[in-house]
Order: C-alpha cells, then structure tokens, then sequence
C-alpha cells in the first residue's frame, strides 16, 4: 500500500496510509474529536467518516457545529425513521426522505394500514431505542439489477421508479439496523448519534410532486445530538410562531390581504403604512447625504424596453403577460425591474466623465408574477417595493462607490440594529470563463477591488467562486435575527451588462465615448420583505423612530380631553405621532390597551398633569417613569431617537 | 300692443311695450351702456340684442366683460372673416365657424385656388376694411327648400350637407354686409364692435373631423373691441409660449419622456422628483393634522375588482386590456382610480360607527389609456399620480367632512399662491330625478349641505344643474393662474354608489348595518397635471419651498472650497437642498448659470465669508442682500418659508 498526504483546512499536512478514512484521521487527532465527527470533506465533496480515502486529498472534518454535518445527521436520521415505521408499521412504502431546513422528511404509504397520527411519540421512542443500538450505517456499490430485484421481493414501487432513472455502476445502498434504502449517502458513522428526535407535522405530499399521482404522507421531523437542543428548538419555533408577521401585521392592522385585489398583492393599512414610510424617509435621508438623487418612473414600459434589457427573455413567457392596447396596438408590461428605466433617464441626454458617478434611487414598486401556492404573507408577493438605485460610474470609481455602498448598508443595519451578519462576495468561475459579459480585466479589477473593499471595511466575508452573475460580480449580506435565523438582505452587483444593451456611454477626458459601469444596490432589498423580517425580528416592538404610533394620549377622565387634545396636537407638531384615548373606560383598560398595540410610550394625563402642564409618562413593557414637563418629554424622545439611530434599536 | 316687463338683474322692473329689444332697454338706461352691448340673455338664453322680446322676461345685457359676450363677438367675427375670404377669394368654399376659448376659427375649402398662408395680414385688413362699415348682423327665419336653394346656387356641398340635419322650419340665416350664413346665432348689433383682428394659426383640419373625407383649411382668429387689448394678448400668448411647462421642464430637468418607456409615461428627472415629492410632503403634512391615514395599495388589481366597482364596464374595452397570468389564467388590470381598493381596505375588518369618518389617503398611480394623438406634456398622460384619498363617512357628517376639505383646499390654494378662483357646484339635473343612485332624502340633503358649506366658507360660486355625476353632487374648484388663464383643479365628490356595489357597512348607535357615505377628494387633482400647472404659472421661479434646488453655494476660488463644503453640509442637515458649483469658472460666469436655473439664493463665499463665518447672499433676479451669519442665514431661510406657506408663495 502507498502513502497518501490528508492537507488539513489550517495547511498541515499528514500522511497516512491509502485507504485511511476521515474518521481515521480524527482519532489520530484526538478521541474527543473523533466522537462528534459526523462527516468529512474531502476535496470539497461531503462523505461518510469511515468511507476510505485512497489519493492525497484535502481534508475538513464535520461535526454539529457545521451545516453540512447538521444536514448529514438529519438525512441519516431520514433512515432511522424509516426503520422506526417499518417496525411500527410492516410493509409500509417509502418514497424520498431527504434533509431539509430544520430538519428532514420521509413521504410514506401505509397502504391499508391506519396511520395513527395522534401518537407521534410511538415513532419518536422507537427511534431513540434504535439509535440506542449505535449501529452502523453502512455503504454498499450493488448492481442495478440486484437493486431492482431486492425492491421488487419488497413490494416498494416507489423504489422501483426512482431505480429507472438511474444509471447501472452508480447505485449505492445504505443500511443500518434492520434497515437498507437505495441512497447515494453520505451518511454520519452510526445512529448513536441522535439523542433526541422529534415529529413535527404531518402533511400531504403528491409522489414526485405530481397530482395526478397518489398522494403520500409527509412527515416532518427533526433529530438533536443532545435533549437540550431539542428543547431549545422546540422553544424557538414557538416564538417564531408567535412572531410570524403574518400574524402580528394583522393584530398590529398594518397590512391585509383582499381576493379581489388579487393574490400576493399587499394593501398596506395606515399604521403598515405609517412604518414603510419611516423606513424609507430614513433611507431617503441617508442617500441624500451620500449623494444620490431620487427619480420617479412608471410601473410599466413599452415591450421594445424589456426586450433591448433581456427581461422580456427572461420573464417574459411566465410572467405577467403584455398590456395591450386596443386603439393603437401597442404592447406594454409591468416593470419587473426599474434598471431599463433608470437607463432611459441615464440616456436622456449626453453625459461628460466629470458628471459621473450618477446615482439614481427610486422606491419602484415591480411586479413578478409567482405561482400562488408559491406566495407566502409578506415574503413572498407579486408586487413589490425595491429600495432600488442604480450608480453609473467609470471603471476606476468602482472601487470607492463599492466602498460607499458599504458604509451606506452598514449604517442602516446599525440603526436597525442587525448586529451579525456576514458578506457574501460571488466571483466567476475560474473554469467557465466563457459564461461572463464584459472585458476580462474589468472583471479582474472589480473581483480584486471588491474583495480589497470588504477587506478594509473590517466585513466578515465568504468567498463564493462561480456565483457571480454573467453580468458582475456581486456582495451580499446575510443577516441574523433576534432568533438566530438568517436573512439574505442588502445587495450590491457590477453590472457590465445593461450599459452594453442600452448603448450607454459617457464623453472621458479623452474625448472619446466610454461605457460606464452599472452598480444595481438595494439595502432592504423590498419593503414588503424587509418590513416582515423587521416584524418577525422584533416581534412587532419596533424602535421607537419606526413605531407606527409613537406615543397614546391617555387622559384620566373627560375633564382632562381639552388638555389631552392640545397635548397631542403639540407632539404632532413635533412629528411624534400616536393615538389619543377619548373612550370612556378606566385608565388601567387604557393603559391594557396600549401596551397590547405595543405602543412604546404612554403619556397619561389627570388633574395633576392638566394645573402643571406634564405628563405622567409610562414606557411600553417597563411601567412608569415619573412626571415630566411637556417639552422635556418631547426633547427626551428626540434624544431617545437619535440614540437609537446611532447606537442601533 | 300690450304691455311686457323686463326684470333686471338687480331685481328692478321696467314696463315696456311688447317688441322692445334689449338695445332699446339699454338706450333707455345709457347711449354709453348702449354702445358697449353685445348680446343680451333673455330668461336665461343667449340673444342677439337687437331681436324683438315678446313676452316679460328677465334680462341681462352683455358686454365684453361677459363670457358669453366675448363668446358672441368672436362668433360674428368669424361671419366677418368668412366675408374677407369670400371678398379676397371668390368662390371659395365653407365649413363650420364657430367661437372657441381664445377665439374663433373657420374651416374653409379654397378649391383651386391657392391659399397665400404668407399674407394672413391681407385678411385682417379687410376684416377692418368691412368692420368700418358698422354692417348690421340681420336674423333672417327661413324655409329649408329655400335654404338649399340658396347653397345649391352658391354651390356650397358643406353648407348643403349641415343643411340635411336640420329641420324645417327652425333654420335661421344672418347676413351681414355682402355675406349669408346658415347660422343659429346669436349675433353683435353690427360689424362696427370689432376694431382689431389676428388670424392666429393656419392648420388643416378634416370636414367633420372625419379622416376619410376632405382635408380643410382651418384659420384660427381673435378680434377685440380696443387694439390694445390685441397687443396684450398677444403679449400673453408670447409670455405663455415661454412658460410652456414642455419647455421649462427640459430647460430646468425636471422631466423627460423615452421612446421606449412609451408615449405619455413621464420619466421624472431628480430636480423634478425632488419638486414632486415637497409638493407631497406639503400635503401629507396638511393631511395627517386634518386626521388623514396613509395607505398603500398596488398598482394591479383582478378584474372581477373592477367589475364590482363598474370601472370594467367603463374604462374596460377601450382602456389598456387585461394582463393574464399564463400558469393560472388570472386576469389582473392596471388600475384606473384607487377607491375600489380603498373600498376593499374599508371592508378588510367590521366597521362601527363610532370610529367614522375614516379618511384613507393615498398618492396613487393610475394608468389610463389616452390615444396618442391626445397626449400633451403632463398634462394628458397615460399614467399620473392622484393626490388621492376617500373619505367614509355616516350621512349626518356629509356636511362637516366637506367642510373640512374645503378648508384643507384652501389652505394648499393659498400656500401655493392661488388667490383667485371659482367654485362649481355641480347638482342634480331635477327634471331627470331617474338618472341618480343613491335615496333622495340623502342627495337632498347633501346638495344642501353643500351649497349651504360653500356659502359659509365664503366661496365664489356657481351652481350648474344638471351637471352632478349619476353617484353623486360635487364641487370643483377653477383657480385663474398669473397670466389669468382658468384651470380646473381640486374636486370633492359625493359618492353614493361605490358604498353600495362594494356592499359597505358599519354597525349604527342602533347595533343595525348602515351604508356609509363615500366622499372623493383631490386638491392638485393629478401630481403632473399640477406641477405642468404650477411650472406654467410660476414659469419655473418656485416658491423657495418647492425649488428643487433652493440654494448654490458659490466659492470664488479653490481655496475656500473647503469653507464651501462645509457651509453646503449645514445646509443640508437643515434641509435645504440646493448645488455646490467648485468648477474652475469666474464666480461672475458662476452667478450667472444660477441665475439661469432660477435658483432663489445664492451664497458666494471668498475670504472675507471664510474668515467671518458668513455667506455673501444674492437673491435670484434681485441682486445683492448683504453679508450673513450661516446661522441667520438658516434662520431667514426658515422665516422666509413659513411666510410663504402662511401668505401665498
């Protein structure tokens, strides 16, 4: 046997002998270690641990703390479920049970047998007790006819089906237990692994998504290497129940839904409306001091726009149809992106490199149509706002508008108080260099400057090569929430593209026409989205600056209501906006009522208040805050803002 | 001869026997009074002033200061123009003749000979030529044979053919000097009124518009009793040329139109945006203290929406068709008006009556078809911005909610330097009681409460019946600009239909459902339609708080560019928006170019300004105005603001 060298993710190299396995090496490392290896990566394709390695390879292990180990430990997990049913229930069908966010599934046909869904826990036990038994998942090359023939003794034609589209040479099986299924792997070493598992819905599935086909029964599960995950999850996921924004943005009325308005089509109700608006004069605000200028163009264009900007392809045919007109024939669409109109109003008339960059932002509402089952609240929708602005600039001022941008998305996240997130940066693939648009040293020089610019501005980045689109390279950020789960949110892309298209060209220095370069950004990415993930990051307690209604006037009895209304109508002056509670009930139901609308301040006012011009002020969820003169209070939530802003929500 | 009396505008009787004329009333009043009449309205009805009054009548004489007796005087004056051509081309042919705002014109059909559009003045002179002979305008009633007689001889088809619609027996000539016209009238006393003439504009123009049949010679005139009045309009006309809102809006950016994006879909350009979005901004702030709620509705609704609303059955056929969706075969339509999604907001939840009025507000784009022909600037656009909101209301509030509104309008009116303008009330035609929705006691009622709110606030105004939509009364506002032209702008309506075909309700102080009132408001009317407005009449000086760009910074030379920054950072945290020009340019060369871009201050900065902390201020199109502190320049700016919001721009 020859030796091999194993190059591990800090550079060390190690030799061992062909044919040593991941978890080989992990022993070698450390008995600690090798317990909580789940997989390996080698030469940045997943295995099994114990699968042996016969060349000199790079090495990675994977443990929980990794999400293709966590993804690993749920599809093995997929199997010991399997098992647990066909103990549960003999001669049960199995279709495709693969990982998933937040766990895995397995499509299931009981046949004649009743599945009994009200005892999940039967599945949960038995597979502890089988996981218990620490066996193997162990890997088998077998010949497609052999695999036919062992499904065709079981009597599983879902099996079957999935066989024919394979090809003979590649087949592999697993098994662990009393268990096999025709897997391609990888799988973690063994079941003992899983510690805590749990069922977590029960649905309907069509075989292979089709519904003319049977319909198979769907379970959700999901598997923790320790009880307490499993409890902390379990925790989570009640929360994100609780704050689902469909759920808060109907009991804080800040958007519905009407069928005759259509499907995925939001209507913003005044206080949603209230809340968009803060977010945008707050970005607003910030672009004008970085030097962007607002536009205004309409919802839809003529077809000839989409087709010069390549949308019509790429849109064209399942999107929304064209807007015809009777009289003059004419073909319009609904603008699925605002660029070809920024690139009109770029075009409107020459322009000299001493002009340049041009910053166009819009809040340009688009329209992509989306399959209905696809729709979900305000995350997935038809129509929707972009904080959209497009830089056209020259080649050498990609660099510094890059680094603008930055700080720009870097200043919103802290007002917004996104603290983690890191930076996607997507560059060609090295090997398919023919894919892209655009001279190769731009592509080279703006790879190199944005990947300097993250650098320098201290980003937490993740390299992808081969995800940058044909048209540039691009950074995006990823954001996590108060839960810890993560938001794709704020994109900055080249673009080399449409200037191409569009024939866009500005007069240099030299005298001659150049083509400026494109940067599409948007830090929210859409309002709709945007204002969901804000809902389900605060749970609806936004800052006190972005707070539908800031404030409730809430006045003792009606002989304070002419010192409650001047009251109020001095802090709308002040543009502090909220409600004033003229109803007739008892201060307490008052102040019940406001701190369910999550309203972050209470002003309460009685004889007291009225002789010496104050308010009693109570804050939202921390009780009462002593008395304070009117104008002290407005002074004190204007500061109150502006330290929000500066120091994040 | 019996006796008649003639009532006066002023009330006062006079006896006169029957046949009397309303120029011998006149004569008997004043010779001077006699010598300006023109027409006279005979109970209601236009007359010539000298036809004989059978009957008692009221009469109101009219001179040049009335409408309807400019109107007169242009209508015989293209009967005088018609005589000209027939004097200077023999034989030639005639259309129709009538007055038109700002003139007359007659459609002609010179035949073979050719039209010298050159020489227009050989027209005007004869005009005068025969004007000078003071040749009565004679009413003669004749028989249609004996009319067709006539032409038949003259050999005139297009008179022949206006001819056949007529009946027998109500077909009227008037002659004058050598010249017969198949006319209704009525007419001046005589030729001798018109002293000055200007044939304006030669155009073609096809007989009865209809593009199949022969093209004619459309000469567009004015004539005025003085020919002063001729020179100043004229002047007008030229002063109108230069504020073309088409001209000014390139000169000053505002905004442009692409090929591509499509006729009528303006592109806003940043200076423009930033003017549209202050004028918004200005309302907003007016909106949200008279108790407005923002909303955001898409711009797309399913047409089963607009079935409901009627607008498919009105816009539907000729308007931009149907957008499908391919997977789903839905049908979306661009929306023409926002209230039916406002409705379906209204609908969203159940509605009590102690939280009416709700007053949702929105700045909503609509989209509607124009031909392309009938596009004009901003004017006539195929989609524009309503400064839009619906107002739900119980009958009982009809009156204060209109009254509220009237005060918001009057408030933006006065803001923005409208001072002089007209109220139309516009009720029900009472012959045609069927033609109305909604209960009778309701339209009663509101028509009242209209009028009676009109009169209160102290509006000029003037009650047109007859000309309420079928859903309900309403009030529209006409304001004069500074070269006296009317536009209309601003409307509040009454809408009793909407409520019903969208099944609206709320729960009365009686626990039954009722039918809420629906009131449509829009003070500027569309956003472009007021900024082409507001640009024509301002001719592009601002008021400094809509100037896109309210302030440039002027630095005399490099080394206080610097100073100049930072200066134009202050400015800008205070919000007041404006340029910075660092080119290499003579300061001289540098207040110039601002003055061309009507920029209201100036703030020249040397070393005098850096050293002190102050500006060099020059207002635009006023000069000097002495040395300030940054600071006392911040807070002028601000005082001089709140002026002009407070008195009229």
């Amino acid at each position: 046997m020859s030796e091999i060298i194993i190059t591990l993710p800090d550079g060390s190299e190690r030799t061992y002998e062909q044919g040593v396995s991941a978890l080989d090496v992990a022993k070698d490392i450390s008995e600690g270690l090798a317990r909580n290896v789940l997989a390996a990566k080698v030469n940045g394709e997943v295995w099994d641990a114990t699968r042996p390695i016969q060349e000199s390879a790079t090495l990675q292990l994977l443990t929980w703390n990794d999400e293709e180990g966590k993804s690993t430990m749920w599809h093995s997990s997929a199997h010991l479920m399997a098992e647990a049913l066909e103990a549960l229930y003999p001669g049960v069908k199995l279709g495709i049970g693969p990982p998933v966010d937040g766990g895995f599934y397995y499509d299931v046909d009981f046949g004649d047998q009743e599945f009994d869904s009200e005892n999940l826990k039967a599945i949960e036990d038995k597979m502890l007790e089988l996981a218990r038994q620490k066996n193997e998942y162990v890997r088998k090359d077998i010949s497609k006819a052999d695999a036919i023939a062992y499904y065709q003794e079981k009597g599983d034609e879902y099996k079957l089906e999935l066989l024919e589209d394979l090809e003979d040479g590649q087949i592999t099986f697993y098994t662990q237990g009393n268990f096999t299924d025709l897997c391609r792997g990888p799988h973690i070493p063994h079941t003992g692994f899983v510690k805590a598992a749990k069922v977590l819905n029960v649905a309907g599935a069509y075989w292979r998504g089709d519904e003319n086909r049977k319909q198979l029964t769907r379970l959700y599960a999901i598997t923790f290497p320790k009880q307490k995950e499993l409890k902390q999850h379990l925790e989570l996921l009640e929360e994100a129940k609780k704050r689902d924004h469909r759920k808060i943005g109907k009991e804080l009325e800040l958007f519905t839904f009407s069928e005759k308005v259509g499907k995925g089509l939001p209507l913003w109700l005044p206080k949603g409306a209230v809340l968009r608006e803060r977010l945008e004069n707050f970005l607003k605000k910030a672009q004008v001091k970085s030097g962007y200028e607002q536009v205004v163009t309409p919802h839809i264009g003529g077809k000839e726009l989409y087709i010069t900007s390549g949308h019509y392809a790429k849109y064209g045919e399942d999107s929304f149809q064209p807007i015809n007109t009777p009289a003059e024939g004419e073909e319009f669409l609904l603008k699925p992106m605002n660029c070809p109109h920024h690139c009109e109003i770029f075009k409107s008339r020459p322009r000299s490199y001493k002009e340049l960059p041009v910053r166009y932002a819009e809040f340009g509402t688009v329209y992509r149509y989306e399959q209905s089952g696809e729709l979900h609240g305000l995350t997935r929708v038809r129509g929707f706002t972009q904080d959209d602005a497009h830089i056209f600039c020259r080649p050498d001022q990609v660099k510094e508008e890059f680094a603008k941008v930055i700080d720009l998305v870097l200043y919103v996240f802290k007002a917004l108080g996104f603290a983690e997130f890191t930076a996607q940066i997507s560059l060609r693939d090295p090997e398919n260099p023919e894919k892209y648009i655009g001279k190769d040293e731009d592509w080279d020089r703006a790879e190199q400057e944005i990947t300097e610019v993250a650098k320098e501005k201290g980003l937490n980045t993740v390299v992808e090569l081969g995800e940058a689109a044909f048209y540039g390279p691009k950074l995006d950020f990823m954001v996590k929430d108060a839960l810890g789960r993560s938001w794709q949110l704020g994109t900055i892309q080249v673009d080399y593209n449409l200037p191409k298209r569009f024939e866009l060209e500005y007069i240099g220095s030299d005298n001659q026409k150049h083509q400026p370069v494109m940067i599409h950004r948007a830090p929210f990415g859409s309002m709709e989205r945007f204002v969901a993930i804000l809902i389900e990051s605060t749970g609806g307690d936004f800052p006190l600056w972005l707070a539908p209604e800031q404030i409730a006037v809430l006045p003792i009895s009606e002989k304070y209501h002419e010192y409650a209304k001047n009251l109020y109508t001095t802090l709308q002056e002040h543009d502090i906006r909220g409600i004033i509670d003229e109803r007739d009930e008892k201060i307490g139901k008052k102040i019940r009522d406001a701190e369910v609308k999550k309203i972050p301040f209470m002003l309460i006012v009685g004889e007291q208040e009225a002789e010496s011009g104050t308010v009693a002020l109570r804050a939202h969820g921390k009780g009462d805050q002593g008395s304070m003169k009117i104008e002290e209070f407005i002074n004190f939530f204007n500061q109150t803002v502006t330290e929000l802003l500066n120091n994040g929500n």
